[in-house]
């Protein structure tokens, strides 16, 4: 079952090498940008990602929840702090929040069973 | 064909199970909150499902569209009410909100067939 | 202090004046749908306006709530209508929609005392 | 592999013939409002099909970037010019438009063998 | 200058005071919510507030972002942790969070200065 | 009566002065990323104003709306063209994009006189 999560890797680095192999220095210095943001600095590097995770939660972007939820697993961030994260961004961006939050939960338990 | 709204129910009712056995007060709450709101008060059931389903659109959550749609058509709204609730949430929400409008008449047609 | 309600109401007709004036026919047409989208037809004209509320509110447009409330009261929609209509919308859209929320609840208190 | 597009188009068409053989007077004129504001006027129709293409990007309407990008296509803008466009868009609406980005890019290579 | 953060908070109190004293037990309950979803658990009440922070920011809510600076200030957050959550939302919220940014920025100045 | 645009562009630059003296290196990139996305390519400056101006104007942006129909002024850009674009933003958003469209007309009326 954790086929959905190499899946949603391959599509996404097939299609970034794609975007990035084409000329476009505004799309290019975008990518760079979003490995600076997420970098130590006066916050840590698991804080940044669960602002990343809530972001993306209340701007309802699947891919974008997803992501951060990968490399937060990375992080060792723990269920109960993804959890905590996400009822924050349910709160805030109200119940059309839901269906993201159940893909969301989906997502965490085909990483956690990845890993297990 | 009806076979799609018993599956997005399944799925729905799965995740929701996982999410509220996860112990988080907050989402916990929140889906309680939902029972609330759309409960008979100074307003009728019908007219809330109707506000539920104007406000999923202009938002543009087919979930929770299909949801209001559902409990809409259990309360008995007829297809021209659904259809003038959809034209205003296409009014104010502009044409990106199209996409959304075929996706819930055709499961509007579904809970229909299903029901005939 | 119900003059706030009357500048809001005279900033709005002249600038619309001033958008018709112009000869731009899409945006003429899209001022006349407004007009035919809330006529009386399977939904009576209270509930069309308090779909308009509701979906005003979740995308958070201050103008947008004014307007409707400002129908809704003609309408004769009580208080509580309001507030349960606005509460959908605060469960929907999350706590974002509060800040829309407090300056809508004194909108309405506005439209009160004008008519008292 | 161009059958996507293909798919895309017959459900489109499909949902749309329903929803226009449907008597909702707004839901009509909105879909006619829309062949007039892309027409020829003081701008060209070349650079009012990018200006739907960026404005449907920033709103992340999948089905509304497809839309646009075929038509773009069909107007013989180039690659070049369709990914300056979307990186404005990615600029302006955030990385939060990156999924949509790929999905876009994925498209164009198709509308490109399909003509090819 | 520092009145407009006085007035801001007067303001906010008056109107949450109108609107929990009106009796409408979901906007009841959701301002109840605020206070448990920002508690410490898993997560601290710091990381708590700066998740509050993004998620506001990203959602373009100027009152939700001088609120959640408010209780970051009174926490101890640092400017330079202000600012890198404020950097993660324009990056992932795009341009479009510029306008907020410098609405923030100037706010948190008026919070340093109250303090100093 | 231009004041108002002087007014708009001196808060802008003592904010954006700010931000930029501020040693956030995301924040700074992003800034002279803005610059970069507008500049000649393969569309002209006067088209990439008016992708600017269409998603500011559906993402409902009013101070990236006057920043854009600033630049579009002094490209030459006319009336007519502004209101093509800002009728499309409005076909696309909504009707929730006519208050910024009202503001929009007003600065651009702002912009002739002072011009005048």
């Amino acid at each position: 079952m954790s086929d959905a999560v190499e899946e949603f890797n391959a599509y996404r680095s097939k299609m970034n090498d794609k975007l990035l192999s084409n000329d476009n220095k505004v799309i290019k210095r975008i990518f760079n940008l979003d490995t600076n943001a997420f970098a130590e600095g006066a916050l840590d590097v698991k804080t940044k990602e669960l602002l990343g995770l809530v972001a993306s939660a209340v701007l309802r972007c699947d891919d974008c929840v997803k992501y951060h939820l990968e490399s937060s697993h990375s992080q060792g961030v723990s269920k109960q702090e993804v959890m905590e994260t996400l009822s924050i961004a349910t709160l805030i961006g109200g119940t059309i929040v839901i269906p993201h939050l159940r893909r969301a939960y989906e997502y965490w338990e085909l990483l956690e069973q990845k890993e297990g």
